[in-house]
């Protein structure tokens, strides 16, 4: 595949979004894609000289990338949800990601924290939607501090932007071998959205008949991530209900250190955003102990995205063999080192 | 330990909710306390007979009793959440339940799903709080059907709901050898929620010294719950979280067949609620299948709460030593068969 340029905003952020991200960006070149990157200083650093998280003009600019590799977002030193809802929130509601795809796949030989469980029990992709429900950040507060303060949270749900999201998610379970699609909620207490995101799924599998349709209780859906993993295939759910559900799905993936994503606007009205699904990790900051491998495989979903599709296997494959080799057993290596170990496999 | 009267309600419900509180009411029985069951024909049966879920003269006479026994409700001839809602969470709500207790804690000897786990690791307590939150029912629809709908869920969290279940949490932590408090939430997303509850820990945090105190993100301790269940010992959180967390807790101790839970109502108002954390399993109904264990372990508590402390503990270790037995092998026995032998071992 004849390799074209690439215009890639990179945000690096806070903590170790730094670390991953340049081990990302050496992959992406060692594959051999012409990659024009911008770094953007946008994070805690800049909030506290400047007082900015994302202004205006620098979101208008990111416009116009072909796509984002961000890194991670947050910071002790500031207070929570700043940096989450002005920074990261505010892109992915921006450029309308309304999907955030994340992969829930076991490497062969990568250990699960399950124990009765092999490689092929956990395939599947979760389709978490990214611009609604308890996300929206409406809410209140009245009398905060006193005896009677009371708190609110709003989850606001279209059918505009369920239905697009559920469409999404039928298009991927046809493509796939399984064909079935799983709709998690909690659709006994959430029951004015559990009622929408339910008919919308009902209605739309009359347009996929190919595609088998289940539904699991976000509690049950949890239970079942760690008892019977295999139930999944693809799995759409709401922001929070997927925020939840993809940590989880990390977890008996083999570890928040392989957990790639993609924030995608499928239409490309703007541009969509990959990341892996830690976070900033501040406590091992700067000390070369994150590991870099969520932040390259997100790079292959980016690489796919844009359609260099042999490219992204490339880096794919780099990167389950570098894992079989982790598991012959070695010396543990730095964020550089295994980086360079997985630019290494890409180029030769 | 003297017996005593115990007046006792019991609301078998739906699907295997009979079966279970058969088993549970059998070992009440058998430790010797004098109970006075009054069972209460409430669940879907009902509501297709009558159309009535929980009649306000049947609450009132609820109110009476020293506690309730409850199976499981729900069924899918019902749409969803009316049973949830007009019953469950209305007995909930109304009878003041803002502790939901539920122990996550492996019996020696049970397998865990998780590899690299011992019994020790996963010793824990999760205080659910049981009376706001996105349960509150609040919210609604416009538009219903069209492309324009818009489905709304509120979450009401008010600093006197908040702070008793914290103040609760905190005594509980004091009372256990490791004296750790840890909330779980998401303050960076849920930010007027968020902020109340983080507030009121920290404020109280002051009253208790000896308690260790910790915050964990609603998704990162999903995450912790299988890679380092250790991290925990008493988890305090609001009910959507408490709901979720509790069935992956009850998925990494042993599964939902052991997972008891009480709906307690600290001041003793109004009677407390004890009943498994497993739902109606419609699927298994009627068939002898279902698991009675967490059923009885919900009837160890409801001795507990009624101060039968002695009682409870030897409920408690008649299950352990049939978990034991079962581990050791032997044939498949039936709901009543695991009814009957925990019943022996607590008679003789
Ligand atoms: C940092 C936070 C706002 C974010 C989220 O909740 O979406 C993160 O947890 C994620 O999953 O990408
Ligand atoms: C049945 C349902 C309403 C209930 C809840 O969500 O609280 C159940 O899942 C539970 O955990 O007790």
């Amino acid at each position: 595949m004849e390799s074209r340029n690439i215009r890639l905003a990179v945000i690096p952020g806070d903590g170790i979004g730094t670390e991953v991200v340049a081990e990302g960006l050496k992959v992406l070149e060692a594959v051999g894609t012409k990659i024009e990157p911008t770094h953007y200083d946008l994070g805690a650093a800049r909030y506290h000289r400047t007082g900015e998280t994302l202004p205006d003009a620098v979101l208008e600019e990111l416009r116009g990338y072909d796509a984002i590799l961000l890194g991670a977002v947050g910071d002790p030193s500031v207070p929570p949800g700043i940096l989450e809802r002005d920074l990261l929130l505010r892109l992915r509601f921006a450029f309308d990601h309304y999907v955030n795809l994340r992969p829930v796949k076991l490497f062969p030989g990568v250990e699960t924290a399950l124990a009765d469980t092999s490689a092929e029990d956990i395939d599947m992709i979760v389709v978490r939607e990214g611009t609604e429900g308890l996300y929206a950040g409406t809410g209140g507060v009245m009398r905060r501090g006193t005896p009677h303060e009371i708190a609110t949270q709003e989850s606001l749900n279209t059918a505009y932007g369920v239905e697009r999201v559920v469409r999404y998610a039928f298009e991927k379970a046809k493509s796939r071998p399984r064909k079935k699609l799983t709709l998690v909620h909690k659709t006994n207490v959430l029951t004015y959205a559990g009622d929408l995101w339910q008919r919308t799924v009902n209605r739309l599998a009359e347009e996929y008949p190919e595609v088998t349709t289940d539904y699991s209780h976000i509690d049950a859906a949890s239970m079942f991530f760690v008892s019977q993993p295999e139930r999944f295939d693809v799995v759409v759910t709401d922001n929070l209900f997927g925020d939840i559900i993809t940590d989880l799905g990390a977890a008996i993936a083999g570890g928040i250190g392989l957990a790639a994503s993609g924030n995608i606007n499928p239409e490309r009205t703007a541009p969509s955003m990959f990341e892996p699904v830690h976070g900033s990790a501040p406590d091992i900051a700067g000390q070369g102990k994150a590991d870099p491998t969520a932040t390259i495989l997100s790079v292959a979903m980016l690489l796919d995205h844009l359609g260099l599709s042999a490219e992204a296997a490339r880096v794919e494959q780099a990167v389950a063999d570098d894992i079989v080799d982790r598991l012959a057993g070695g010396a543990s290596r730095t964020t550089r080192e295994i980086g360079d170990d997985i630019t290494a496999r890409v180029s030769g």
